[in-house]
């Protein structure tokens, strides 16, 4: 093997951006910073001395918050990442001899190298397909019986949906619960990636209960390093019992922070006063600018409005490399050649709306 | 399973602790928050997008910084955890048929809840014997050829040290070298568990060289989150052909963080000006503190003076309760009855020595 | 989770078959017993004592012997099973964060409960699509390149291509040398699952040596259990590098027989003499006797000519019926409703062939 | 790593053994053939079609039959050898974030390269003193409670004890029964490591059940392989709910033989007409016949009368070489220089007793 990277395949030119004082960037939400609240949390639960390892007053208080939110007695595990969330979710909800049945765009199983496989011990990830990023009803129906009680064949034990989807998607609350009634039915797991949650919540307009448990939902991936937080995410369990499992498989992770606190005060401001949603609606409503903007422009191609702040679409070759020469980075190519994916956060303004649709429009003018 | 603690057994009546508004800490260095230059730093590097994943200038930045430091040029992985850069570091040098030998009070061997088998797919840890939580060299040298070639058993691949040891002493350069002479000719792979690595180069006054690549070490867990960081510990590679395979390993334990910057960021002004030297110097000079007093009170037996900031010793179970009493908090009885670990920090001001020490000598008047 | 079944979905009436007092079965070449020769080398063997765990004699000698066969110096494992061969070839090949691709109908895939996901602990199985069972080249060619170095996905690692295919049909020389070429190229590891290598041979005519790695296949699975032995199959080894390391993995998947000249036996047996050849081209002319003979009946609709010992095609519901009613045992339903699969093996005879045949012409008839 | 060797180490000049004829062991009791019943047996089933997998019929009657023997409704699994059924076992038990605890000389931590920890997933093995082999029921008490909650210890899963002990020692059925009692307190699951089960039971004279279920034990490894049979080893549960785990378990890590019935008529003959212990009593009356002409010859020590059909002493290096010069194998100097281990087996007759005898007699008197 030769020269590993840490970018992602499609982003021509990362090199090229790295000259640049600062990149203009619509690759993805994670080239955000945090937010002021947040960075001020931290500084101030930094007096004194905590008891580590989330036994720590602002961690246990934590605990109590997001119960209110979510309208249930939750139990809640702070990681480092979302894909540590996500695997260890999955591997609560499967044994090694089972599998998760999700959509084959899932970053689960194209960008996390691995992850559920490794915090599973060796599942198996069975790939469901369905329209702009949303599993197939009537083929999760098949999958999930399919095989049952067979000694030869892995064992369907877990479902898992994004929510936002990695299409920039909503899954409706029927839609869900759907899900949900086919997973009780067969005796999965609901797992929701809601390392978008937040913009799916603000989008929606609905309440974080009725998005989760309220649906049939049993474990959530909540993120918060994409909207707004530096380093943490959350595995919001619905179902307590399921607890002391995870503890262990955290730890074992090297997941399990020693100075927690430090994670506790992110989420804590990220939830309080409505942060999370505040972002969530600005990079939603950028990414609804972005598609106004170059809906009208010739050469662009977009399918229909984004739900959350992911844009799909297609431009041609001459405004890919318009936008490139002008140090705007986004993924292309990646999915089919031709596509573009844009992505606002809850740090782009209107302002990086403009300026891109400027140098579309001058470029495609051309 | 019942109720699972995040706490350390032994330490009584975490709950109480939680009661006072400010427990007083003996218990670990964790319990100490973040050095104001780490906090400035994030604060600071909070501008503007940056490339995700480490491909940021800041992270590039890190890595020359780390080189210039060790004297080489090295291979730097940021992760969210001491037991995950351990345990990656373990991974990285032993296949699942191997074992790991390390000595029996090592932190991997007690304290990770089988960190290291998880990452290395179930290779076996050996525990070594040795004086003071130093491994003695001619049981290794025993352990190193064990069944070597012998299809029977797991095969002597790797061994770690951890410098300084968990129980507060140092391995002079001398033994480290001796050992990673063992190791070269065994040809098992060298490990150093450096939670402490700061405060061992304190205490010995050698460079970041001398103390690993110099004598054999051929990759360091270098703990910053004891010493003053918030939440990141880094995997140096003196052998940067592991790199390829570390990155991969590193992705799919979740241990990619997405805005790396704010992990380099606290590790680029926790190395700047020698702030980690500095923290470590200031808690090595509390622990020596508390021996100088401890050893003069009646009731208390100490060996001898401390190398790092941990030390060891016998109270009265009449001065343990006294100091509980009082709100401090620190392990006793976990090793053996009767024995007490006092640990300091970055953050221990002679005034909490002396706070202990009012309490302990009133006590013992009594 | 309820009952859990042995046998392979799809199969109705197991329980059925075991009142009469003998099935008739084409559901698999693993309802036959063994081969008398293979007996008699057993009891042949069972003479004094010998060295346990390959050491003895007969295991020594049959290295030598398979060697020859495959006109190149190989290393041979014995192990209990068909699927413990696929995944210990696998995990030779694969690290945890690598892929395996195989086409979506191998045994791997879907009959082995996630046994290549174990013994790798954890790489992904990539499915290709490809007619007839056989991968489609182009798109290996694809995923041979995918995400390469991109430390967000699994790194393509090793290809598995069963010979013959678990739907019956052979790759030719020029396509399994088409597929090395690709693996070459990409730097992937070529394993070939030969649960059926003998009826491929038989029906090429070619030799082991040009199957294998003269075609640039690294790793063999040798089936012997299906063609007339009792419990045995092999890994080849072409890359003797990679036995130290299979042999710790054998051992350590409790696959290292201690009484191993009972495995070595069985195996010599089969192929002296050409008995595996011979069994094979036994079971591939019933194949073609029962393609001959239900091709004229109306009722049954079959593609074309069985290559091995496989044969598929479409059966009335009348005529499934009524061959369980008269006691035949097959697959039926499980690839697509409607489609029946037999499969003949060296115990297949002419007899047997002839009874089917009366069976389906007297039910077509009525 | 260089040379491999599948024998143990200590037993020297190996090659040297393969030149003779006949090796004349008492290395271990694998090195005898098998009984000529169970080859009978393995013929006798050889005829016709038989469903795979275990559906068969001869599959289906030995489990009622072990049921019968054991005084109660039970699960068997066979599977190819006793690491295999261990590590099954023992993964059933223990997830991985547990510990087993077994005594250090056990066959799971010292013989088996680390198969419990891979079944496990990365279980760990703790390790408990004992004098003879069998654990000291103090330390167990100790350990099974050991950090029992604690997040950052693995939790006391299950205990493994080995009747008859590597040592050639025997629990009594108190001590089997105390230790059941411990599990039971502590809820920890009990294995027996029956890999001489018959040679324990011939020597205590009591019935299956009051050694294994009556007593507290919830999985039992049956062995067979070292007393008379080819190549099967059983898993037999007394916790029938833990069947369905087991099952997919044993596929996955390519235990389950398809032609499962060759498997089931070696067990079937195995325990028919008391073959199991008429070999174990022959196996353990030849080691007290060695131990009878041993103890009177001048320069060998032996300790006490052997329970079983092991038998550890001291022999002079000149003895131990005049053995080695007349052909006999046997391990030596691998539990402490000078230390002699022999086995017998259900194959050792008086005449091979005697001839060792006349060895040593001779050269003792030299």
């Amino acid at each position: 093997m030769g020269q590993v990277s840490n970018s992602g395949a499609g982003v021509r030119d990362y090199a090229g951006a790295m000259a640049s004082t600062r990149p203009r960037g619509f690759a993805s939400d994670n080239m955000a910073g945090a937010s002021p609240e947040v960075i001020a949390a931290i500084a101030a639960c930094n007096m004194g001395l905590a008891l580590p390892y989330g036994n720590d007053e602002l961690s246990q208080r934590l605990q109590r918050k997001v119960s209110d939110i979510f309208e249930r007695e939750v139990s809640v595990f702070l990681v480092s990442t979302g894909s540590a969330a996500n695997a260890l979710s999955l591997a609560t909800l499967t044994p090694p001899w089972g599998s998760v049945l999700s959509h084959v765009e899932a970053h689960i199983n194209r960008d996390e190298c691995g992850a559920p496989e490794f915090y599973t011990n060796g599942a198996k990830l069975v790939q469901l397909p369905g329209p702009q990023g949303k599993m197939d009803l009537a083929a999760l129906k098949v999958q999930s019986r399919r095989m049952v009680g067979d000694v030869h064949s892995v064992q369907p034990s877990s479902v898992s949906i994004s929510q936002a989807t990695e299409l920039g998607t909503l899954y409706s609350l029927e839609e869900i619960a759907a899900i949900g009634a086919v997973c009780r039915e067969a005796g999965l797991g609901l797992h929701m990636d809601g390392a978008r949650f937040a913009n799916a919540l603000a989008a929606l307009g609905c309440s974080p209960a009725e998005m989760t448990w309220k649906a049939g939902v049993d474990v959530l991936s909540l993120g918060a390093t994409k909207n707004g937080a530096l380093n943490v995410d959350a595995v919001v369990l619905f179902k307590k019992e399921l607890a002391s499992e995870l503890a262990f498989r955290r730890k074992r992770a090297g997941q399990l922070n020693s100075k927690m606190r430090f994670l506790a005060a992110q989420i804590e401001a990220y939830l309080d006063n409505d942060l999370w949603l505040r972002n969530a609606r600005q990079a939603n409503a950028m990414a609804k600018a972005l598609w106004e903007g170059l809906k009208l422009i010739p050469g662009v191609k977009l399918d229909r409005a984004p739900e959350g702040n992911i844009l799909f679409g297609r431009m041609s070759a001459k405004i890919v490399d318009g936008l490139l020469a002008q140090g705007f980075r986004f993924y292309y190519d990646r999915w089919e050649p031709g596509v573009v994916r844009l992505v606002t956060s809850f740090a782009t303004e209107q302002a990086d709306v403009e300026d891109l649709l400027a140098v579309v429009r001058a470029v495609a003018a051309q």
